[in-house]
């Protein structure tokens, strides 16, 4: 895995600097896409995490049937890569619901929505365009963050959207499992209990000549258990292209699979059994580990027995004391993140490195997009 | 001080939006000002809150002396505002140090240095380009983050400057109290033994004819403390010009104070006994209180029982089971996070409010600046 990012770490002219290994991205694309089509599932991965029209056009070649986003203005972005954008957000305030019913007259738009002003502020818009946005309800599998209470909830939104037509579309039920963070047997049970109740709200519908033709399923840890729910027609998993700290922690990859990489440099090592790094909150974020809260802020490649114990805007501090091996003033690094997505999004530009080790400047097209 | 942000809540365009209320800046920079010219200090604001030309410059008329930088590239655009730059950061490599010699032929700059390979680094670019940069040798006082370790390493690390002029040329000496975060009288002792450590100090170059001209001490916290260190002559405060929950939870300052908030839109009630607004850790990072941290992301002004307990890279959690009031759909409400300065490196752009309401686009000129 040091290798990896080794010959990057050697070249890059200036530090910190995130590095996404290619060939790996390639590889995390191909296994994911092998395990949709052995499900007979659709894959619309979460373009949140690369934020970047290359590696969205990267997905739709590796057999992504669509697109999702959580901000209008990366719709925005994505509709140039892919015609089929679904916006995995209550994006109802007219701010948002403008912009998406103009979007609608170009490609088509999906919104995940869970409350009558909702659905109300969308049809508005697209009526005053003459568009059509597709509407997907929100129904809540646990998480408790958003998301209609229960099937009968669902069915009756979904009945108050079906009147809205033609400015609105029922398009299905959206779902987010994001409670579900661990490949154990023991979270298996939970993710049959949703299949029960996606199954039940398919039912209810059903009953009532209602269409639920895309049951939309997210996260990337209960992408690599999709077997477990069988009433879902799509995923839309994430952080899966690159990885992380998390996605290592929780048990769904090796470091071997991590596409994404921070190259620091030590500043300091006056402090003893600490050296300090030039990546802190600004560049790692103080997202800690999702799994295991105490493992520090990230990896370090180079020192895998040694901790990245406190982080101030600009400083990362490793803990040494447990590491056999000492850094030195100077000495570059290589830093895996805990959360991949929130990093991508402090960064204009990443470096992506090609199998024969060439870097390319990459852009992050929808960086800070804020509505 | 609902109602200072009220007006801006209701008139901006879209959602999540950073709003700076500009009286309550002028009040902050005059209140610092009167305090240090009372302690005959000079004040050298540090940058990194703001990153902004347009309040660097309220700085400079305030009274400042010189401006404070973590990054090269924030001294390259401050340079434009002042022509004295401190990097309070060991900016020590070669990616970094040609840059600062540039800048050098410019301006006046300074860096706190560490180490032996810091000061030989900046020598050798210095060097070569026929400049002279300024070093203040960093003292650790308490913080161990970085700094060398007694005042007697900062003699010899001194004395090895010293032999490095021109190239180089002795300033002082740097120290970060940012282990000091509260006004409480147990700290006294503290801030008085600092500045023991630093007369030490000061003493020993003395002795050998060495000169500390400055001597530079930082951090918001400190600065409302400054009588408590004589020996330091400048201070670099950051947050002071916006405060933040931080700051007010610490006890420096009032909720009134708070110059700086985020406009959100409550975009779900589905989940009982909560709100989602449409900012999560890509707009209010995931940065603790400092002194409280089980207080939750922030304080919202509307809702002051209800607590923003949980985020999601996109939506902030709010619990109001302790909230007499319940909100709604569409509502707009007013964040005041924990740590201003991350927040602001997430925008490009945030509100200026005048006086008398009017909006005005302000943008984050050193947004994201990597070294």
């Amino acid at each position: 895995m040091v290798t990896t990012f080794a010959a990057a770490a050697g070249t890059l002219p200036a530090t910190p600097a995130l590095v996404i290994d290619l060939p790996t991205v390639e590889r995390n694309l191909r296994r994911l896409a092998d395990d949709v089509r052995r499900h007979h599932l659709s894959l619309r991965p979460h373009t949140k995490t690369h934020k970047s029209r290359r590696m969205a056009r990267l997905q739709m070649v590796a057999g992504a049937s669509g697109l999702t986003v959580a901000k209008v203005g990366e719709a925005e972005v994505m509709a140039d890569e892919c015609s089929d954008i679904l916006v995995a957000y209550p994006a109802i305030d007219p701010a948002r619901t403008q912009r998406l019913a103009q979007l609608a007259g170009r490609c088509i738009i999906r919104v995940a929505v869970d409350s009558v002003e909702g659905v109300t502020s969308l049809a508005t818009a697209a009526r005053q365009t003459g568009t059509t946005i597709g509407i997907l309800v929100d129904l809540d599998v646990g998480f408790r963050r958003t998301g209609v209470q229960s099937p009968q909830a669902a069915l009756e939104l979904a009945q108050i959207v079906s009147k809205l037509e033609p400015a609105l579309r029922l398009d299905g039920i959206f779902f987010y499992p994001g409670h579900v963070w661990s490949p154990a047997a023991e979270q298996h049970e939970e993710l049959r209990r949703i299949d029960a109740v996606l199954a039940e709200t398919i039912d209810l519908w059903k009953q009532l000549g209602l269409s639920t033709g895309i049951v939309s399923g997210g996260s990337t840890p209960s992408a690599y258990q999709s077997d477990l729910i069988s009433s879902q027609t799509e995923i839309r998993p994430g952080t899966y292209i690159y990885n992380d700290m998390n996605t290592v922690r929780a048990g769904f990859c090796n470091l071997e699979d991590v596409a994404a990489a921070i190259v620091c440099t030590v500043v300091s090592t006056a402090v003893p059994g600490k050296a300090v790094i030039d990546a802190g909150t600004k560049t790692l974020t103080s997202d800690r580990n999702a799994r295991v809260p105490e493992s520090g802020y990230g990896c370090i490649l180079e020192y895998p027995e040694a901790s990245l114990t406190r982080l101030s805007e600009e400083h990362g501090e490793i803990d040494l004391s447990n590491s056999p091996n000492k850094t030195h003033v100077g000495e570059r690094v290589t830093v895996i993140p805990n959360h991949i997505c929130p990093c991508v999004n402090l960064q204009d530009r990443v470096w992506l490195q090609h199998a024969n080790g060439d870097l390319e400047s990459l852009n992050v097209d929808t960086r800070g997009m804020l509505s």
